[in-house]
């Protein structure tokens, strides 16, 4: 009995190792929480509130987008689109990311420009290319208008409809959307295998150095890395400083699969394009046909579980259209 | 002991016998379940994919419109716009009905059109000023493109991704959209009361006349009717004849006061508005202000539940951007 023992704790510890051992330095399972600035706790109500406003398209002057227009979370947080529409059918000039697991980068947009969600969320409205809302005072005063302050007032306190507020709600509501259990992650918890050819991509990936930046459990180091493509000058646009030139956050890999197509510019259609580029721009390598075969089969495992959103229903004043403006 | 009984069997008798006393002849509870042609019966699995075709932006030429853009369940089913922005920011020439208990509608579109939810479900696709989509053809090989073959064939048979069978999935979807228990409806069944300017107001529409079209538990009689107000020919638009002039569909109370703007053209702001003007120009009344606020109240009883739709994860074929035409 004892010997029956051993012998099963053996293969236990044996085929742990045995996983373990294919898994390159750094690589892990996805963080099983966001982590959540102390202004701005996480409670059900906010949860909530913050989910009416991710979908509400009265933050857009036109009544026609909402967060989820572009940032779609039945097509993995993105639209799926080169550049995203706007309003009156403008086009913005960088690819949306994805929503997804945006709670864990520690830098929001392509350039860096917001560190929280918090801040990032203020930015959209007031676009003139996306939302195109031309105050904040005329957003809040559309949510006032839909019948939001009870809403507010339940989480926040008396008079607390205002433009940090709607932003904190929708950052609650964009922490809860995280992805975990992708088939990378039951591999690493020895709960499940991959494919060959994505064990190989998987050292591939290490091997020629892609890791260097899209480092860790999120496959990102979350820092701003040059990438010399195309005219966009990136965290330059924001600063003016000529270090800052074409530098870019590092994106994610974490259901990079479903976020097609690629880059600030939404130039690559393929993954597999995507791939070949990046290790040519910036690492210098030329890829062979089967090492992207495999670099693009280990990223699909790194596709985990869409979060489950019952679809809100937003508060509207009864009997009463909303003031939209073309 | 006995005594008690009887009193109390007594109590609910007289307090039943006066609700009901109060509710119009006609007037009643919303029906359970919406009828279902014999060609397409309802199945989990079917709903399921309607669901997801019902939030599919691959529907439209640009990937930037579902057919929730227009009918957002979020928003009881309608946009609240005046008329719809469409494909590169057009808009629609009239008001967008709601798709809640459209089941329940003999005719689909303002115009009647379309019979059944089969029918209107192919329109807005290929509605030049809709989703643009050029052909039948175009919609299914992006639906291919996303990825639906199987899930069309598990709920179809082989070869089954077609137009006519996503037509029919989204319609199944849509016949599940329904709202009960309403405020109205729940007194109706002595489950509770309403105001008593909600009492007045239900008295009023049948006096004035309103339930002669708007009638029935669904307040619509499912028929066309003249309505001489602006310049859309209604059916005559689609049939030619003079006698159609000016002919539209009798649109049902249920939910109204959360549908704003109203009529066809969407031009009554409000749902005041839309009451005076319905009583002026189809029944010769000048109502009150105090009358208007009653019909309001009592219209406002007819809100029920919306449902529960947990938001679809849309098919996507990994790493590959979906081809869109602008």
């Amino acid at each position: 009995m004892k010997k029956a023992w051993l012998a099963l704790v053996s293969i236990c510890l044996l085929s742990s190792t045995a996983f373990a051992a294919t898994v390159p330095d750094g690589m892990g399972v996805l963080p099983e929480r966001v982590p959540v600035p102390a202004d701005n706790p996480m409670t059900k109500a906010k949860i909530e509130l913050g989910k009416k406003l991710y979908f509400e398209p009265a933050l857009s002057k036109s009544g026609q987008f909402s967060c989820n227009s572009c940032h779609n979370l039945g097509t993995w947080g993105v639209d799926n689109q080169k550049f995203s529409i706007g309003h009156k059918w403008q086009r913005g000039g960088r690819n949306a990311p994805t929503v997804l697991n945006s709670g864990f980068w520690s830098k929001q947009f392509w350039d860096g420009r917001a560190p929280l969600l918090e801040d990032q969320a203020k930015g959209p409205p007031l676009n003139p290319v996306e939302m195109a809302s031309i105050s904040e005072e005329e957003v809040i005063s559309r949510l006032t208008e839909a019948g939001y302050l009870p809403l507010f007032e339940s989480v926040f306190g008396k008079k607390s409809l205002n433009y940090d507020n709607m932003a904190k709600a929708i950052a609650a509501f964009e922490r809860t959307l995280i992805t975990p259990n992708a088939p990378f992650d039951k591999f690493v918890r020895g709960e499940g295998d991959i494919s060959k050819a994505a064990k190989r991509g998987m050292q591939k990936v290490a091997d020629v150095g892609c890791t260097s930046c899209h480092s860790g459990p999120l496959f990102t180091n979350n820092e701003f890395v040059a990438f010399n493509y195309g005219s966009d000058a990136g965290v330059k646009s924001v600063t003016g400083k000529s270090e800052d030139d074409h530098l870019f956050r590092v994106q994610s890999w974490r259901n990079v699969a479903m976020t097609a197509p690629y880059f600030h510019d939404g130039s690559a259609a393929t993954l597999g394009e995507a791939v070949r580029t990046m290790a040519k721009v910036q690492l210098g390598t030329k890829l062979s046909n089967r090492d992207v075969a495999d670099i693009v089969a280990f990223l699909e495992t790194l596709t985990g579980e869409a979060p489950e959103v019952v679809f809100p229903l937003l508060p509207r004043s009864a009997g009463q259209a909303l003031n939209w403006r073309d």
